[in-house]
């Protein structure tokens, strides 16, 4: 690791934005001029590489989009969903819910399948309401729900909807990149994702891993300008720029994570890392009391939710600011039933911040004089 | 001027992205948690900056939203105008057409005035058309057409709006920072900019500005969950924080502009220098032999069009790359009648740099054997 150039900013240990090198960081110290050459050459390459992620048969297209994640996933169901479809949301968390805020607005009909906080959507129950239903076009699945931190069995689930001959689309925002995701493997129409994620870019856009031929089909179906994944596609390939100003500071910087991701191994190197700081963490925070939300096999090495001690000295604001005094940023839960907080394993993390969050941990847990091994809720 | 970290990186002679300080881009070198509390203050402040540059009287608040200046535009007008709304759009250009297609979209009812490539809409045309139509519930204005570079007359068409009791939305994209606009010298309802423009911010996101009045009637409006100003108001409100992952990096540049917009002196100190590059570019270049689109009345500070040179010798993609080699990017031109290009006097542009492009334009003139004083078309 690189010395940090201010030593004083915190460790996020969150789910994104995360930390970034400072070499990232350093890639914003330039203005581009969009319309440009050497900018347009960017966002190619960029496109092409996130490609070659996820398809290796040329059929698939990278579609950016600025914004947050958010703004990526509404421009995919928007631009792919066609107004006389119907989806089936898989929910356990908040991000399946707020996919079917994003159909509300549009007007487009859906049903769920509801798993509550943290149970995962299993195959045989999709398959279920696939049959049921035949007017179901296309399956809305998350893939690392971050509400509880689950790993969603998408290759199980991809496999029925195949079967059923409907069309997926995977909202992988805080898992690709980590997690092997391959056309080859299973069917899939689209994998949305953002640049602060797993490739350890600054927030400013995401992107759509897009089945040519499905999006081939969308020239009309979006119901908004700046979300048309299709008018931008055509767009770029017309003129090799993103139809609106694009974040160009952001984009050089993602361009800076994507070759950095490259010397990690790729997926496979970052998965390994990330894994390694999960099991870090998850054996030192039980050894200090606390309990997982999930079950071993379910748990991702992105973000585990963990409850929040049930002692009466616990304050979930107290802890946070105790934590943050030694430089380290938790994340609050998202559980419905159960107070909790939540600890990301993404971004520029080693052991070394894994053992410090740790040992901030017991010091704050003796601060506020909660015994170790307290049971948790 | 400080040393510029990479002495190498262009200057930009164009509307935007355009060239920010070395301590606006330092700023990024930091990372953010966007759910702790540090990051919500530099939120809360930047928003409370903002709404100080047009409003003393507590009637107007700013809500930022991701994604370029465009995205910004759509989220006003889909905020602000009911379903069963109609608009005015007045149009000189391409961004005046460009809200056509997004009400378009959204499937509002609209009219248009359309003066062409660059005569601005008057008051007494805009007057003529709301009492012929008393259905029009709101006018959409584009403040500086960077199409053609006018500066549209802003207070003659709001006080006709205001007269005729209808609603006034200003696209002020390229302009605010740099022109004076204030609610108390006439009445509009909301104007929509980007960090990335006469603030000299890096792109990432756009703010409106928007009559708390408005706003409040505006709840069931949006089209888009992302775009859903309303809605980013109330969360905003109530938490401090984006609804979604916000460009932190971005804005933490933007605040550490808005320092640097003041220590300027605030519009009227940026508004100066502007005019100031503005003067020294369109003298040196009508030396050059160049002519401008606009007569001197309608030239704003913000971005210049000048005529291509007639001659058989001139390419702009040569002309292009020839000034890129000399380390100065300009723009081209968006006319539909004649060939043109444009020079932006905004960023951290100062005397140095106009008079480096003049040289530069000379120098690259004479390289393709194009004479001065040649006739432009």
């Amino acid at each position: 690791m690189k010395q940090r150039q201010n030593p004083k900013q915190p460790w996020l240990l969150t789910p994104g934005p995360i930390n970034t090198s400072e070499m990232v960081k350093q890639a914003m110290l330039q203005d581009w001029g969009s319309w440009d050459g050497d900018f347009r050459a960017m966002t190619k390459a960029m496109c092409e590489q996130l490609v070659s992620y996820v398809d290796d048969n040329g059929e698939f297209v990278c579609v950016p989009v600025q914004g947050s994640g958010t703004f990526a996933v509404e421009a995919t169901l928007g631009t792919l969903i066609p107004q006389q479809g119907k989806a089936l949301v898989l929910i356990n968390g908040a991000y399946g819910q707020r996919m079917t805020k994003i159909l509300d607005y549009m007007g487009r009909d859906y049903v769920i399948l509801d798993k509550g906080d943290y149970e995962p959507p299993r195959g045989e129950e999709v398959a279920a309401m696939l049959q049921q239903d035949k007017d179901i076009s296309h399956v809305l699945l998350v893939h690392c729900e971050t509400s509880s931190g689950i790993l969603n069995p998408v290759a199980e689930i991809a496999d029925v909807v195949e079967q059923q001959g409907r069309r997926l689309i995977i909202d992988s925002m805080s898992a690709f990149g980590a997690i092997d995701i391959r056309s080859s493997d299973f069917r899939f129409d689209a994998i949305v994702s953002s640049a602060n994620k797993c490739f350890e870019g600054v927030p400013g856009f995401g992107f759509a891993l897009l089945r040519k031929e499905a999006l081939q089909q969308s020239a009309t179906n979006a119901h908004s300008l700046s979300m048309d994944l299709y008018d931008q596609w055509c767009y770029l390939e017309k003129t090799g720029q993103w139809r609106f100003t694009p974040p160009t500071h952001t984009v050089a910087a993602f361009t800076q994570a994507l070759k950095e991701h490259q010397a990690e191994g790729g997926v496979v190197g970052r998965f390994a890392r990330y894994s390694r700081n999960q099991k870090r963490l998850v054996t030192g925070m039980r050894q200090l009391g606390f309990q997982t939300l999930l079950a071993d096999e379910w748990l991702s090495p992105i973000i585990v939710t963990f409850f929040s001690p049930g002692h009466e000295n616990f304050s979930f604001e107290q802890f946070y600011d105790r934590l943050k005094a030694r430089n380290y940023i938790i994340y609050p839960g998202k559980l419905t039933q159960a107070e909790s907080f939540r600890l990301g394993c993404i971004g520029q993390l080693f052991d070394e911040q894994i053992d410090g969050l740790l040992g901030a941990m017991a010091a704050v847990l003796d601060e506020m004089q909660i015994p170790d091994g307290c049971p948790n809720h």
